[in-house]
């Protein structure tokens, strides 16, 4: 009989918890019992999962005494206090924020790239930054057969990267402006319905956000080159779910592009979408709720002979976050690295 | 006392000849007569100007006997036919079709960039494409001092591109969606609202869009480097007006960002606006209605000792179009090259 783990989801109301619980039924997730936490706010409120009711509780030390997995989508501060914690008594935590990702007794892991890395695994498991991780996905078996060189990347996402409450700001904001009315601005520093605000993430001295630093610096760390030359620029845009990315790739050789279609039309979790005369290529609608990354508009670049140009679709809150979570799970069971 | 002309405007109810009575207005342009000429869908609607009523006509060949100046912004056949009868009958034609742009004979111009080109105009002066005239505004100064090696750019373009009525689907679509309802669409291949389109204008066969062509071979005319290498990447963003471009830019030597900011803050028709402690960065809104090409987020490619990155907004309708006529124009009046 498979065997069946004790699970605690830690956000499990806000976007990504949502569809981690979700994904929970959809990949029939081994687990026995299940806690769900969230902030006092949604504390009582009653969540249905393959059928059966729970009822959202608050984070309690005791908890953690008796869970396998502690998947955690909330902020910073909690993923630290609680990671630790969950770790220390034995639970194997795969976490969502940023802190721990840098760690180098951390793996960092999308388990389409790197599963080795969760070999050696010390109880913290961290996920990418959802724009990290289709980068990652798609730079990664262009990598093993001609290496980078360098890699340019320009990033359009979405609100729910943010969270609920911005989704919910943009579709207020919208409404707003389409009654003629100014629009009321709280999760962003400027309106975003109808508008780009090229900052996600603090600022740091270098003139970088933490954002673009978080996919320059995470990249290096899950394809292990350390020094892989990388320049991001991360913008915000007025869409719900679904990132996407352009992408300027320099090989160390000219690569046909006949070969990167083969490449990815074997690659795991990666899908091409690529018939310009048929108006394909990806969209954020179009990849929202799918477990792929789409990849389309793959072409020669022409400032460069070594050089590809691509254009990306990824769900932000599956791949990007929840299904990158579970599969993290599985592979670790799978593997019997608990 | 100052000569005054008689102007025609070709596509004066479309979102870029509305922009351009209004900058008529506000620059006080000498003009003696005023003819509006549209689609016979708008001819007999009445359109102040200055305190004054004009009625659209229709398109007449006779009308074109006593006009000096010319403005086309309609669509590439009306472009061809009328640029070609009018500068025929000696008018002077400022055109912001893609149809004469590449035309050896026709100055392609940017009155801040290559004011010079207009000098042997033979009758057709071609404006840019709206996202290639902020691109030449920005590499022209950096160049002059600092070769330009190699241009990457990324566009985030609003629907006013397209016209009034791409900003009416904007508006229903985004109206259908927040009620619950299915978008309508009908000028774009797909959903806008809510949504990215990497698309715009024909697929070439080499995978480039033609509105990405265009900026790479206008650019090029314009800078005068024929052979200049750039990459470019043009995507549709759910914004009314302005249109964003993230560049990076590889120069011969690095540079020191305070040397670019001191480039900029003396080069005319553009403005930094880069205080990210402050949240100041380019957004479209900023710039909406506003003459300036706004830079910001200029910062140090990460990835290249030679390269910087930065983010830039102009309004599409004004400087991208019907500002940069209007300048072509008085550019012509100013140095007698009528």
């Amino acid at each position: 009989m498979l065997k069946k783990y004790n699970i605690a989801v830690i956000g499990a109301t806000g976007a990504v918890g949502q569809v981690l619980l979700d994904l929970i039924e959809e990949r029939n997730f081994p687990y026995d019992s299940l806690h769900l936490c969230a902030s006092s706010r949604s504390v009582g409120k009653k969540i249905i999962v393959n059928g059966n009711e729970y009822v959202v509780e608050e984070i309690n030390e005791e908890l953690f005494n008796n869970i396998d997995f502690v998947f955690i989508s909330a902020n910073n501060e909690i993923s630290k206090n609680i990671g630790l914690l969950a770790s220390k008594k034995n639970c194997i935590v795969i976490d969502d924020s940023s802190v721990f990702r840098m760690n180098p007794d951390v793996p960092l892991v999308v388990p389409e790239v790197n599963p080795h890395a969760l070999k050696n695994h010390k109880g913290i498991i961290s996920i990418p930054n959802c724009s990290t991780t289709p980068l990652a996905m798609v730079l990664k078996p262009l990598n093993s057969i001609n290496p980078i060189k360098r890699v340019i990347v320009d990033t359009y996402q979405s609100v729910s990267g943010t969270g609920m409450a911005a989704i919910a700001e943009l579709n207020s904001q919208s409404y707003e402006i389409l009654n003629g009315r100014p629009p009321t601005i709280s999760e962003y520093p400027h309106q975003i319905a109808f508008n780009l605000i090229p900052h996600i993430d603090n600022f740091h001295e270098n003139g970088y956000t933490n954002e673009e630093m978080k996919m320059i610096n995470e990249t290096r760390k899950i394809l292990e080159i350390p020094d892989l030359p990388i320049s991001a620029t991360c913008v915000r845009v007025p869409v719900k779910i679904a990132h996407c990315e352009s992408l300027n790739i320099e090989l160390s050789q000219p690569i046909k592009l006949e070969t990167v279609n083969d490449i990815f039309s074997k690659v795991e979790g990666v899908k091409i979408l690529d018939d310009p005369l048929k108006n394909l290529y990806p969209t954020p609608i179009d990849v929202t709720g799918k477990d792929e990354v789409l990849i389309g508009r793959i072409r020669k670049d022409l400032s460069n002979k070594n050089g590809i140009s691509l254009w990306l679709a990824s769900d932000n809150l599956r791949k990007g976050a929840a299904l990158n979570a579970i599969q993290i799970a599985e592979e670790i069971i799978s593997n019997n690295y608990l």
